[in-house]
């Protein structure tokens, strides 16, 4: 968003009227400042959405819901945020008779193909702008330097500088680094790069535990400082979790991702509190899902949702699909899980239900027989056996016994 | 493998002959006291096989290879020992003209699934002693106490006592710990439980850096004390990255699992070189393997060979079928990544590969434009958009703009 | 069913009050003189309930909204029938206060652990006498002589001859036929055999036409006769489907399949309307559902539906969640496929959709350019080559050019 | 291919010189005369290549042994040819020291996606001339009709009229039509559109027998003519099969497919040989392949062979990997299976193998116990049943008995 304010006196060049629009996704950002500065430099209007609420219930709590993760890994902050921005611009569009959007991303990344998909979804009529792949803009603005260069000729004020070569993403739920020095992946990011948490080697001595409730798959409650503040509004405890998160240094990643359109990305993402939230959740799922529900859901679901949201496909029928499913799979997902953060770590201190009765304590139990026939076991390994005995003789017979190993 | 022993003096009162068998997969016990114990309380013989080598190179490095993980968080350090100790076991009581084998697995949990499984596979014509699911067996012992009479009535040296009320089983990849007063899942462990990790609240306050490096998706070297030493065999190697994870309290999970039988059950593991190794893996993928393998491999290759291997079906056609897809899954996973250890956990400090060359930094730059043409992917977009279009005109048209949100 | 007077006096001959429950699923059976028998040979009731609307709407119509089919090949007719079966049963069992259920399923096939499985998540409580699996039984009546012995010896009529030497299992969806001289894989099944359809060599010279309407993808309306005839009530439109699909020889096939139990078995099975049903829906889905929610649909839910409903797991978490998913992806699914049944094959002669929109004849025209670029698809071919360029460049660095082939 | 000669001289007005490229894929054309032509409109060379062998053996073959099918109906016969003629494309392009390659694909369907991923992986360096996506062409020739008018003006021959509204492809594996009168999905294509195969209900009334036998899934004898008759080259195998389908006009298809660029398509397809040995090896698949490894193959493999070889990326690591699974699958994918062709069916008489065990007629056998203990199948549901009775009696408890229905 930094350098939209430069599309607006480079589309103004052009003689296009520009209504600036700017969403507050929860990155540190001085708002009315921006705000001041695009209407200086020629916006007619400036709108600053607060989209913080819609974007950590519609989106990341959803993706909590389902253990969303790209490639085993990335928890897929920056990709969550583009819906309701998206989303948001389109709103403001319409109702300033916009014939076109546009965005600052480069022609290489994810967050074009997704801001883009997303509004060709929501306005199938609407027209985009993207500088960066405009042969005409990126001719004459070959790299950083010549925009700072327009800037400083135009009197836009920047605070872009070079001391850090990096590029950065800001949201609720996390900041992302890449670009510049992070894009040879074997060079490890400097220490006062992290923005958002504290260095493990350097969070409290002490741990913290605090209790996530779940219902129906989504966090409904934060229990901490000792059980005396508990946080229910949504954004109350997604920011609560980050704060714990944070300050205990929790969510850092360091990754080589495969990008939709083919090239593989260093980035590094710090993700507190949506990590913490994420990592309950799958251990709750243990105690009050059913083992075959879970299956399926993990399979398809967690890795089909991950994928579309990474490439963008949120506004479409299989988004639609897949989160109906995930609704579905967690009707039982109700119960508590006692946490612990420390030194960059959460663990998980033990979990109940009240509602749901999946586990037996005493059926489960190694120490009673209760009303479960361990002979029963016997026939069930019989007959799965059946299948792998004719595999075994088949070996066998061919020479190829199993035992040789 | 404890009350083994036992067995063995009530399996004499029936009458038979008895040829003691003890696998050594890395778990810290007296093998010659034991051997001594079986003997002298009646054993015609007693095998001691070490099986570490195979242990690790045919079980743990394929998992490895895969990232195995079963419902999320369980890297399956019991279950993948029990095909080597089950393959040795067949293979004695061939040697020995065994009509038989037994087991000390309870009639509720995995392990008797497994080994039953692997035997039945191993040998089609074997039969199975099974004295926890033996009615005379289970009504004459009731419980633990039973046991520990009997013992004492047959002058059996036992160790096990009421101080540690929970079940364990150690190898060299893990230790797992379950049952007694685990069995409540919201009983925190003990800190003492733990045997094989430092607490990390203990751990060191520096950390640890190395380097490991894979060749065909297989560690080969591990890198340490500063670049001073490094461990290539892979039970050296193995056995490093256990003394490293140990004294930095790596590999710590507490989790409540969907058994084979139905049953949840609620376990404590730790894992330390495996962890990392696995780590570094998946890393390292990131960087050299192709995205859409890699996606195939995770969906489907990864998934079920935890399941299989979870619920004891690794000698099958199955397994066999895997594992051929993991080979040609890691053609290209070639390359090392530097790693941290610190108080509990492991991060990613840079990774490089000499051979592949997929990640291309100057391809994937946000800074260069390289031969690569941004107005491409405005076609690319377009194209992905001609479905989402449609979704969303369709939208339009019945009254439910995707913009409402 | 018809062997379950037997069991009522051989279970008479225990002691036990015996309620008699006999299911109409649709098969061609004489239920007065099964009832009259019933009672003749000694149980206190018999209940014959009419089980058809049910067996249609609640099982056969979402397995056809879901193209279910099991191992490429089968349509799961006899899976179909169970659920309702044992759900109507179990309903019996609790208004006249059985202790316990049972069936006449042999050892080693798929019903009994259909019906098994559902009686058990029906009424956990529930008591099963599987007499098949008794061994009291199954030491006295070795085979099917010894039952005609005993049903002699004790008056009971019976019609099970030597003429047909297989098994049967008829419903409105499909006839089976298994064992006996089928048990041989390469036995071609005798051309009276089929019971259901005529032999497609000996039906009608002339093709019948006939278009099926599909609503949320459940059949709404069947025209045929030219049409001049239409049957909307959903068992007057399955009889229909199926009285056409039997007069031109629609459905049968002859496999080799996996039981549940591990076992491979032969197979023969004739699935007239179901067939044409299945066929039509799978046609229209390509006119009206998005491309990724049918993948998405087709490699998740229709693989994990048809194997539950294979295996008896219809009453569990995973139908309820699978059903969910169906449902959700069948909101497009309306519109019409003109159909001709002829000589053994149903083909499809077009189809069409008032509502639903994909298909966009002008914008998918060759002939037409519209207001879809051609240029874009360069670019979205490009993007798509960066990963394969890729591939092959390092192919022809490593000598292995793709040329080569 | 039949305007390739159009482009010759278009590209020649460009001041190129053309080699003339044609694929001989067993295609009914006058290759003779094709090859005359371009040389006689200004080709500098024409090379006509003979690829029915490696079509057969690389493309056709694979597809048979993993049962490739795209959206459950359609046997990918344009896209199986497409790999083989840019491989051989690219070959003469390497060998004639062309800078470029070209095609005559329009700018939306799917082959031009197919053949230039597939030059871009084979040569990344080329360039492809897409002329139908060129502005500049497809402003000067808007359809057909100017088409026409430039063949005239130039003297060039073309045998293409209006006669036939429709366009197609023909391979030895298939003829597609698509295009013209059949882009209206309700439209019957006409009886005599179909090149390939008799009409149904004018194939001969006598069925016809014959043997396919497999040996690792692929292809080895075809035995017809009541056993006289027995082919065993690929090419002369594949012929016999497309003789007898295409002489009972075996093999028609009619659909509404998803075009990889997002539109929908309808085509009509005959693939006769094909459909055939699929089926064919379908159905022995049952008698010989483990139940496990075939789900896994089903769900995984199979589905994602079919996408990638739909979508143009044969040429691809994760074509390699599906492959190196498939040959893996197929190990035990050995026996013969007896076929009926009558009136456009194949039916399967009945399959036998002489070397694979798993099919155990005794065992399998309704009538016989066998070593089986049929009592061991009620563990064996017992313990299924663990999970179901819990979920029964949460319904229960919750108000919710499963028995209502």
């Amino acid at each position: 968003m930094r350098s939209k304010d430069t599309w607006i006196t480079v589309d103004q060049d052009e003689g296009y009227e520009v209504v600036c629009f700017m969403a507050d996704v929860g990155q540190e950002e001085d708002f009315d400042a921006a705000k001041e500065k695009a209407l200086k430099i020629g916006a007619s209007k400036c709108y600053v959405e607060d989209l913080r609420r819609e974007f950590i219930e519609q989106l990341c709590y959803p993706a909590i819901a389902c253990n969303a993760i790209y490639e085993n890994v990335y928890l897929l902050g920056t990709s969550l945020a583009r819906p309701v921005i998206a989303r948001a611009q389109i709103a403001v569009a319409q109702k300033e008779n916009c014939f076109a959007v546009s965005h600052g991303c480069t022609g290489k990344g994810n967050d074009q193909v997704r801001f883009e998909l997303a509004f060709y979804a929501l306005q199938p009529s609407i027209k985009v702008l993207a500088p960066w792949r405009d042969q005409v803009f990126y001719d004459r603005f070959k790299g950083r330097n010549d925009l700072l260069d327009y800037a400083s000729e135009k009197g836009i004020p920047v605070t872009s500088t070079k001391s850090k070569p990096w590029s950065m993403d800001e949201n609720l739920a996390h900041c992302s680094y890449e670009a510049g020095i992070l894009e040879d992946p074997n060079t490890t990011p400097p220490e006062d790069m992290w923005k958002l948490t504290t260095d493990p080697s350097k969070a409290p001595n002490e741990p913290e535990d605090f209790t996530i409730t779940f219902k129906e798959g989504l966090p409904v409650k934060l229990e901490h400082s000792g059980g005396k503040k508990t946080a229910t509004d949504s954004v109350d405890l997604f920011l609560t979790a980050n704060a714990i998160a944070r300050k205990h240094g929790i969510g850092r990643i360091d990754i080589v991702e495969n990008r939709f359109i083919g090239l593989k990305s260093r980035g590094c993402y710090e993700t507190p509190g949506l990590t913490m939230l994420r990592s309950a959740h799958v251990d709750l799922e243990g105690l009050v899902m059913d083992r075959e529900v879970r299956a399926l859901r993990d399979q398809f679901v967690t890795f089909a949702y991950a994928k579309i949201l990474y490439n963008g496909l949120y506004f479409s029928p299989e988004r639609e699909f897949l989160e109906d499913s995930i609704t579905s799979s967690q009707k039982s997902v109700n119960g508590s899980v006692r946490c612990r953060a420390y030194k960059g770590m959460m663990t998980v201190l033990g979990r109940w239900s009240d509602t749901e009765k999946l586990y037996d304590e005493s059926e489960s139990s190694m120490d009673e027989i209760g009303d479960f026939a361990p002979s029963d076991t016997t026939g069930f390994i019989s007959v799965q056996a059946i299948r792998l005995k004719k595999f075994g003789k088949a070996k066998e017979e061919a020479g190829n016994s199993l035992v040789k190993g």
